[in-house]
């Protein structure tokens, strides 16, 4: 899925390469700032971290795609009625709090929203918000609104790296990347998996180009590229309640040819997917699960997010494990309880490369045992490390390469075909979610 | 669930509780046998117990529910085939195989299951096989074949404790229940949800009565009862690909009440299946999700399980961590997934029966925060102790309590309701799954 290969792994390599991804579009500026509070419904103080990002000018081109959790975010919920405004002129990103089901929600970010359009000289309808954190507390709205003037003196028009590490919270390194399409340039960070002190599964992408196009057609590509990226990732099947992907448009430079904007945004939301999934919670390897051969599209959907959230194949997998029984039983779930007909005579079933399954039976030996374990070992993303103090930490910050835990399977039985891309179970997950405490 | 609370702690008061459980109704015999044998996948030697379970005389009174996974293995072929046989006279189950797409393997069952009528004086007929192990690996019918004699002097009448023993695989503990029902009674014995040298889940559940109960009553009987029970619990959401359930009726005994059969069936079979959780790999603690307010029961039932299969969720409560953040997540996840229309200022949660959700804002303080940490760790069965070499195991073999994580959540839509068990997800789980090798 990647289009860039890393296959450096030095910290200075990748911090200089993420700088090379970063360089904004013309007509964005993006500034943070960070400060200390004390939650209502903790005994003790938290930090948080504002970002903003604004343009030069309010634009009419901006989409965005939301959650479809059925608790969503007040974010959320104000960022679909924004979606009709006639223009948007900035995002106010905060980490920390996301404002989920916490009293007066929606209000606490019209305020935040109406304090950041006054510092930048904008209507507070141009303004959205965007909140990731604990789940059910409530914003800090004064001292929020407090922070807001240092976060604009620090806007800058150069690059994107400083917003894109300050939305991270368990996320191990920034999460950037650019396409060069005609005259101008598409560029995205993500913030996610991560959880905060560990709250919350959520993930934020920002989009921003400086490439003439319309709403409209900013909509239908953001629509495409997110179906084919973001809705092929699980790092752990918990969808959030405040996930949110924002495409913004300066229109500083000319219309791209036809096809390219959309090919490009493609590619960097696959860039980005594949980057939260490399970089999610605990993930020590990342497993690509393409399905062939379903009845439809749905059917292959189904199997293939079957066999990436299977807790019993991804501890396997985490153990370097080719238990390719478990691949088989969670097929065979989710074909059972979902009512497809599955035909086992005619599945095939390949992980790296080797055929497991075919002919409705298992293909076993030692020698293959030992290339699967090697397949295995090969997509390792670091070696884990003893806990500290009871806790397992992933020894690495950047990914030392970008393969994949490969599994092939087709069905045999028509032209369905997706692939889906998750991650392993690890103690690093249990530790990262378990062993803090909020 | 369970209708009998274990107090008690100590292994051999236990163990004396289990003796009182496992008499053996009338007219059934049961004997196991160990052997050594070397998987032709696997370069090294493997131990196998065969358990032979005979009834004196073969009955028309037998029922068997069945894994609904579309990969099912060679004895749920077999044994569905024979569901319409005129008698059943004996069980041959061993553990190590499941016999599940392996080359020949309905053809293997069919063998063993010959053998053991030969050695017991019945028709090959009225045996059916129970496998549970390693996916995709072929029976060894040789060395079974060779074992059955030595399986068949053991046989005895007295108690079921031997042959609950001998189908453990990762279990802890046997699992045995028994209800008293007019002039017999009803004996259940299970495994799981266990692993084999980490390769499959399995549940195997064997049902016993001497009442004079007819085949189509035991088959309704069952079907209402497994519905209720097993069907109703999950430790890691993976339906493995030989789950069954067996039901046999000597009919030694008269005709129990109207109805009263019915209801001992059902409370051997809920016992059985919080049994299997709480005895569930790596589990810490026991999470009862019971939803009400649903518009329907398939609705009730979808959100129950979102919220005990939640990784996130499951994570926090291996840490005593009452992140009820993630139980709000969870709930719209599966609400947006599935299309259920929630109405959030409707729905109230409650964990512990202490009220977080009501009126569309979560309710928390820190005082309640206290609270539910309390009501977290009360429910646990044991202090996680350090990994031994890397490797985490429970320090317990019998449970210490019966006590479960409560959850409530109500809805507010309609009249649809359902309960469902499930567990944490802790570094025990992974150790079993990941850390050791097959």
């Amino acid at each position: 899925m990647a289009s860039t290969d890393l296959r450096f792994s030095g910290r200075a390599e990748h911090r200089a390469w993420l700088g090379t991804q970063a360089t904004l579009p013309d007509g964005f500026r993006i500034g943070t700032t960070r400060f200390t509070f004390t939650p209502v419904e903790l005994p003790r103080p938290a930090r948080m971290t504002i970002t903003l990002l604004a343009l030069e000018r309010p634009t009419p081109a901006f989409a965005a795609r939301f959650t479809r959790n059925a608790f969503p975010g007040a974010p959320v919920i104000l960022g679909r009625r924004r979606l009709s405004a006639p223009v948007l002129g900035a995002l106010v990103v905060n980490n920390k709090v996301s404002n989920v089901c916490a009293p007066d929600g929606v209000e606490a970010a019209e305020r935040v929203c109406a304090a950041a359009a006054r510092t930048l000289g904008f209507d507070p309808e141009e303004v959205l918000p965007a909140s990731t954190g604990v789940i059910g507390w409530r914003l800090p709205v004064e001292e929020m609104v407090a922070a807001l003037p240092a976060a604009a003196s620090a806007l800058e028009s150069r690059s994107a790296l400083a917003g894109a590490e300050a939305i991270l919270t368990t996320d191990l390194y920034p999460k950037v990347r650019r396409a060069a399409v005609g005259e101008g340039s598409i560029v995205g960070f993500a913030k996610g998996a991560g959880m905060i002190e560990p709250n919350l599964a959520t993930m934020l992408v920002f989009l921003l180009t400086d490439l003439d196009v319309s709403r409209e057609r900013l909509r239908s590509a953001l629509e495409a590229a997110v179906e084919e990226s973001f809705n092929r990732i699980s790092v752990d099947s918990d969808t959030s309640t405040s996930d949110s992907v924002f495409l913004l448009s300066s229109r500083r430079r000319p219309p791209p040819p036809p096809g390219a904007f959309e090919v490009g945004l493609a590619r960097v939301c696959s860039d980005l997917a594949e980057d939260v999934v490399r970089n999610g919670e605990g993930v020590r390897h990342v497993v690509r699960a393409a399905v062939t051969g379903a009845p439809d599209r749905r059917a292959a959907l189904l199997v293939a997010r079957a066999v990436v959230n299977s807790p019993l194949f991804k501890a396997a997998v985490s153990g370097n494990d080719p238990n390719v029984g478990r691949l088989l039983c969670a097929v065979g779930k989710v074909a059972g309880a979902e009512g497809l007909t599955l035909d086992p005579l005619r599945a095939v079933m390949r992980l790296g490369g080797e055929t497991v399954l075919e002919g409705g039976t298992m293909r076993l030996d030692p020698q293959k045992e030992g290339r699967l374990v090697s397949h295995l070992r090969a997509a390792e993303l670091y070696a884990s490390a003893p806990p500290v103090e009871g806790v397992f930490k992933p020894p690495v910050d950047f990914p030392s390469h970008e393969r994949c835990v490969e599994i092939a399977i087709d069905l045999g039985l028509g032209g369905g075909a997706a692939t889906v891309l998750g991650a392993d179970l690890t103690h690093e997950y249990v530790s990262e979610n378990a062993d803090y405490r909020s």
